[in-house]
């Protein structure tokens, strides 16, 4: 088994209507022009396999290819007929998948000629994972973490200052912290504006993960009747889920892919295909999306990485099509779940994670009420072990669900901009 | 290249001379009726291999074999003829190589009868690779943690607790830890004292890690000239160490062990090889050990799993020879090899690993100097992810050395028990 030398281009086997994008009406110009050429390329592309440089090979020989395991522990104590499989994309020092579009970004950035990149981050596994691939190809890199992060994450800041970050906190959420990035990349000469998921280079980049898990699971005889994974903007689904869409698609076969979301932003399940924003300086081109809206205000969950109001063009498509399917769970329900998982399998989810670690669980027991024992694959996009405060909260019983209202998403709708589309 | 199916007994290769324990002139019976047979077996044997039960390897098999990687940035930018090598212990939820021993052991305890593990924990790794190992095995298990660690490692607690352990910080260090833990079986039934280190057995079981290396080594067509670990009480420097050293003395080659300790503890390089207590209740056996004296204040540095003040009877026994070298280094310059490794490797070693990386570049630098390319083995025992206000305070300027006077070393040794050896 190895790391696959092409990344999977979806739209080579999806011949998927993905609407342009449209400017801005609070902008003259997009930010289009700053992207390196490789990425408008790898973007617009349809042929089916994108070869990886090998100055990124060497890099992602360094943690790839990622485990599979079988999760049998779990399995047993869900007393379920299913066979449960997870790709663990924990193992690496920026702690999620989010590395894996981080250092062909920081390589085509560096080839293009910028000196510094500079992106908002949630969480902070993709400020943590841009601060290492950055430190790889000798850029120096700024991180704008939302406030709650920075706060309630102090790890996170060390260890990003550590790899020669600089990190800035920004009040309000995700998207503001987007917003001070791109403020960023007007102010200071040679500034790049990188992103770590949601465009389709990044979901391109991610499907090493299903590229290498599918050989895992071939290796062992077994094809997946679903594949699982939590979903922000869309890459680690993306990532998972895209070679196994396009084998199943060419073969003529089938599998489930169900994205996972948080009840508390729930873009797929109650959110609308229509153009919006994709962060809050509203300057940037207006994407066709699944989205809630971009000044919908999110409740504070711990999945900080979950809480982008949209999610990618491309996940969205598939979506309106019915190619994909989608779930909301609540955080006490994916934090119970997470628990049980890291008590079984001797591996800790990141509350982004946890998610799918809740679908799966769900699935297999699903399996066990109707006695079918489908095989289910789920990504463990990043470990949980900066988010132990969160943990606490929740074994402590500090831990509150919030669901927004009707009244909520509908007020956010209601602000999207009119487009002719 | 797989796990290993047995563990690998030093003694059948160095006839060490291997002084009986005493009994302690503090109590009149000792702690071994409470040791499964089967530890007092493992610990008594000659054989070479010593099978490991497929209970065991059914676990071992969810994390290991763990991998071995080539650090090429790191030899790049020293700018070294050496080949480093470095086996990576720290991806499973304990966080370091102590999952590799506490598994066997709960595993005998609990076929033993017990129902509750009780035991003292430095930093915390040993009592989370506790937690998660009772977990498996039906054992309830209660951890009692240096106060120092209780409060500046939360996350610590929090894993453990989540694990479905019980903490109770105990002022002083780890000697009182183990005096606590020793205290809590003779109040609770059923209730058994398990040690993360030192004893034999532990040692034994944590030579998964050096066949897992020779064999990862041998398909690169490499054997090491030196294999580098940190010291503490000896099981993660004897896991790597004793196969290369048995292998070497069964064909006549030569391979150099170093074992790298805290200059702020300094048994091997600074100690004497005398008995003594092996925790601060007094009322165990005595061991002929490398010692600083059980009763030694060990300054309050971050690893805190090297500060114990003695090491293992074998590995001292081995000192005692000249079978194997030793270095000791202070906590800043470690931390500094520790944040070079980090940036460069992409992975962040714990403060008690990060000696051995530091131990790794001085060999590399030395073999930079000399001209010659040696081969260099290391162990990262442990991942640094819960120690990064250690690191914020390196980064900060906030950290200090401390290193033990003469006087107070021999102060410390001049309370050695008075035993007739």
């Amino acid at each position: 088994m190895s790391v696959p030398d092409s990344w999977y281009n979806l739209l080579a086997d999806f011949p998927l209507e993905l609407p342009d994008d449209l400017p801005s009406p609070h902008a003259a110009g997009g930010l289009r022009p700053q992207l390196p050429a490789a990425l408008i390329r790898q973007e617009m592309s349809r042929a089916r396999e994108i070869s990886i440089p090998g100055e990124v090979m060497d890099r992602y020989l360094r943690w790839r290819p990622t485990p599979l395991r079988r999760a049998s522990a779990l399995e047993a104590a869900l007393d379920t007929p299913a066979r449960i499989y997870f790709k663990y994309e924990g193992d690496n020092l920026s702690g999620s998948h989010k590395l894996n579009t981080a250092i062909p970004q920081a390589f085509y950035y560096a080839k293009a000629g910028a000196k510094r990149l500079s992106t908002g981050t949630g969480a902070g596994q993709w400020g943590t994972a841009l601060a290492l691939a950055g430190g790889m190809f000798g850029l120096e890199t700024v991180a704008f973490m939302t406030r709650s992060s920075y706060d309630s994450k102090p790890y996170r800041r060390v260890i990003m200052e550590m790899l020669g970050c600089r990190v800035e906190p920004v009040e309000g959420n995700l998207a503001d912290a987007l917003a001070a990035a791109l403020g960023e990349t007007r102010n200071a000469e040679g500034t790049r504006f990188a992103t770590g998921s949601g465009e389709g280079y990044s979901l391109l980049h991610q499907t090493v993960i299903g590229q290498e898990a599918a050989s895992q699971l071939s290796d062992l005889g077994e094809r997946p009747d679903v594949v699982i994974a939590s979903l922000g903007a869309g890459s680690n689904f993306g990532g998972i889920a895209f070679p196994f869409l396009g084998a199943a698609r060419r073969s003529g076969g089938g599998v489930r892919a169900v994205a996972v979301e948080p009840a508390a932003c729930p873009k797929l399940t109650r959110g609308r295909y229509r153009y919006d924003f994709t962060d809050a300086s509203r300057a940037t081109p207006l994407q066709k999306m699944f989205t809630l809206g971009s000044g919908f205000a999110t409740p504070p969950i711990h999945a900080g990485g979950l809480r982008y109001h949209a999610t990618a063009k491309i996940i969205s498509a598939l979506r309106a099509e019915g190619a994909i399917e989608a779930a909301a769970y609540t955080q006490k329900e994916v934090f119970g779940s997470a628990v049980e998982f890291a008590r079984l399998e001797g591996v800790l989810p990141a509350p982004e994670a946890a998610h799918a670690v809740h679908g799966a669980i769900r699935e297999a027991i699903a399996c066990r009420e109707e006695g079918v024992g489908r095989t289910i694959l789920f990504c463990l996009s990043g470990h949980g072990m900066y988010d132990l405060a969160a943990y606490d909260e929740f074994q402590s019983g500090r831990l509150d669900d919030v669901v927004p209202s009707d009244e909520e998403i509908e007020r956010s709708l209601a602000l999207l901009p009119e487009v002719v589309a």
